[in-house]
């Protein structure tokens, strides 16, 4: 099948053909566009063929005929491992690749390799795009959401495809241009990192009812399925409805007790909170869900350490419906600080890279197709459309008085887990960043006079310039 | 006072004659040890000889004289800010120096940067040592904790100066071998982390007193005087007390109700909470102390946060005596979680580094000196002594048993303070922490779950081996 005097033909070129290649692929035929794939590995190019229609798409395993199928100028996209694989692909295909080529990084790539790679390609006169993708398999073949950032002129070149297979939401693809360089990637990064504080919020608020209330994996389905109608419609609430509800292979009880409680990562989350740091963004919500991860994968040592300190989780002495009530507010309340961390770290993150993120358009892209959508981005896509300079999503009045409206309910959940000592460090952790954030003044006035006690590292006075230093003591 | 042909006479050399570098050195002479200093800046070789006795420092300008005034095989300690500047001063140094000389980096350098110089300079026939020194510049003048990390034979060169200007508990210097490359420097990182953690956790227990108990600054000194006196006692106490009845000039108010409310940072608790997260250690208490560091930079921001939302804080409806009790009790029991968590990285790098760390050594010299010394530390101390291979310091039995008395009133507070509004993000984390420590099972199956349902990631089963993978929906 691999003839390279074969005529140029196809309009979009994948390269990787595992699930999410493939189903990207397959999305791109769907809507009418006739795509390449290439794959080191036969059986992937021969899977791409068999799962899709005739003509539409077509597998290659060598990379030099893949290239000579493609209409020009060419937009390639890579979906392979992050890290050295996408450099070694780029240096494979260079030789082959025409002056204006696109070039696209459709993986989980660490934002300053994309940047280096698009300084690299630009001085040899390609194009180069670090692009989110999420959703998932199921999102890549049905419509995934898509974070591309790169050059401006070049998105028009991948822009129709692109719009083609993107999720829609109102009729609007779920598909925007981001902003030059690692902008795609970083806008990415953040989104995953909002994902991994929502998971381990869901995770908690599972835990409450499972051994705070003693609730069946049933009836806490059941609550999921009811809010999943409300305004906390999501993406991740209404796959754990369907995850409480699969049962184990040949018997009666959820697949999920089976499940080791030893959650794996990527390492998404964790850049998340480790650029935060380094852009001095609070962003605890992340912080902790990436803490939880990797204190659950010591699971010797919690079944060690467990017998040792008094009672693990009390059962809660509340009235069931007036409590599920209050959870369904206190999550909505954690919800929204860890959209409103992710949101704030991409204006600090607009400034300090110059990315100069559209924050509507990015809340808008979120709305359909990836693992963070829910019926919230709508709020908060509005409140970027009123005002597109929005320093802190909780200045906007419209959130502001949602949030008045939950915050004494989130209290009292968090007062009852941690009486009761059912862990919700997410879920406590994100009222202490709200409780520390609408501090007009913070005690780290404290913190500024002990270093200046013990290192000399002096401190500013209140209303005035310039730095001051004191003997504090006579020793 | 440069003379190329002086005769070799001195016993240690310190590059960098800042206010730590010279009380370092005058320190050393105080011990009976000739001492050169050597700065490019004439006033502070000057002022180095002018506060210390005739003819036992002595202060260079230019760095041939300084080196050849030294005895060999020579020690040389470089306290110049980290960076490029070490790498600047070592190579202005190396032609300077003989086989066999011991540089030692004393400054707070990132441990991979150590771990670089270590292998360079001992490729050239140089011994290098990475030292973090903790104590301030009192502690460097009266009795640093340190902590020096490289070339073990080398060691014997320089321990009987730093036994000699360590500071002392019980008789013994509160210096020690901590291992190859960079431990030392590592070492130091993690005691800045718990050092982070407490001085958040302090600034936290001063807002309980000072805007839900309504205290003034002179009687909540007194509290943090009364602590000093009891199990509490610490530096970081110690001088939180003297802090709060420092007036300022001229007045009858406490000097650091003027002091901004913005703390800054050097940036080493920032690299424990990201080296933390490479290492998958959960460190929340210290992650929660860089963010509110963070956050507390965004004070214009706050200030129109603010006042968007219900009350700031309200005064708590408690009994003062009962509750300030119980502050106590949840203070020590945040303390001993942040020093757990500290310690609970260095055993996990001990392991990824083959640092081969020795935690009763640590915790020994810990307990003077250093900015986190506390009486505490006797008890870490012995329950390392006990077991060196204690995988977690909540595994020891009187520690256990300690925490058990304290776990109830950190629970009351935290309460007391998420019901009120004022901010505890420390605290909360840190009992968000504990609670998901001993938890024997942590909904950590749900995120499984949740990640094989969007991205096939698969997932692991209770008491089986291998991966599995489900399709959860027929959709």
């Amino acid at each position: 099948m691999d003839n390279p005097t074969l005529n140029t033909q196809y309009d979009f070129g994948m390269i990787g053909l595992g699930t999410m290649g493939r189903n990207l692929l397959l999305n791109i035929a769907d809507n009418g566009f006739a795509g390449a794939g290439y794959d080191k590995d036969a059986t992937k190019a021969a899977l791409l063929e068999s799962e899709g229609k005739v003509g539409t798409v077509k597998g290659f395993t060598d990379i030099q005929s893949f290239v000579h199928s493609l209409k020009t100028p060419r937009a390639i996209m890579m979906l392979v491992p992050a890290g050295k694989i996408v450099d070694a692909v780029i240096e494979e295909l260079l030789p082959l690749l025409d002056q204006g080529d696109v070039l696209i990084d459709g993986g989980n790539s660490y934002f300053t390799d994309t940047d280096r790679r698009a300084t690299y390609l630009k001085d040899k006169g390609f194009h180069f795009f670090g692009m989110g993708v999420s959703g998932g398999e199921e999102g890549a073949r049905r419509g995934p959401s898509m974070m591309p950032g790169g050059d401006r002129d070049a998105y028009d070149i991948m822009r129709p495809t692109l719009e083609a297979i993107a999720a829609k939401v109102d009729g609007e693809p779920c598909v925007a241009y981001m902003g030059p360089g690692s902008a795609g990637h970083f806008v990415k990064m953040v989104h995953n990192g909002i994902e991994y504080g929502l998971m381990q919020l869901i995770s908690e608020t599972y835990a409450i009812m499972r051994n705070g209330l003693q609730m069946s994996n049933e009836s806490i389905a059941d609550v999921f399925a009811e809010w999943n109608e409300g305004r906390l419609q999501s993406f991740l609430i209404e796959i754990t409805r369907d995850i409480l509800r699969y049962k184990a292979p040949d018997s009666n009880h959820a697949l999920v007790d089976d499940i080791k409680d030893e959650a794996r990562a990527k390492g998404t989350g964790k850049w998340t909170s480790q650029v935060a740091m380094d852009l001095e963004t609070p962003l605890p919500t992340v912080d902790t869900a990436v803490a939880m991860r990797d204190l659950s994968k010591y699971k010797a040592l919690r079944v060690e350490i467990s017998p040792l300190y008094a009672q693990a989780s009390t059962p809660l002495n509340v009235d069931h419906g007036v409590f599920l009530k209050q959870l369904e507010q206190a999550f909505y309340f954690a919800m929204v600080m860890s959209y409103a961390q992710g949101m704030h770290m991409l204006t600090r993150a607009s400034t300090e890279y110059k990315y100069e993120l559209n924050m509507a358009e990015i809340t808008k892209i979120w709305r359909g197709g990836c693992i963070i959508r829910s019926r919230f981005l709508g709020q908060m896509f509005n409140a970027y459309k009123k005002d597109a300079q929005l320093a802190h999503l909780l200045l906007d009045a419209d959130i502001s008085h949602l949030i008045n409206g939950l915050q004494t309910d989130a209290r009292q959940v968090v007062m009852a887990t941690v009486g009761a000592g059912i862990a919700t460090p997410a879920l406590t952790s994100t009222v202490g960043y709200f409780d520390s954030l609408r501090s007009a003044r913070m005690p780290s006035n404290v913190i500024q006079a002990q270093r200046d006690y013990f290192g000399a590292h002096t401190y500013e006075l209140v209303g005035q310039e310039g730095s001051h230093h004191t003997q504090w003591t006579d020793k």
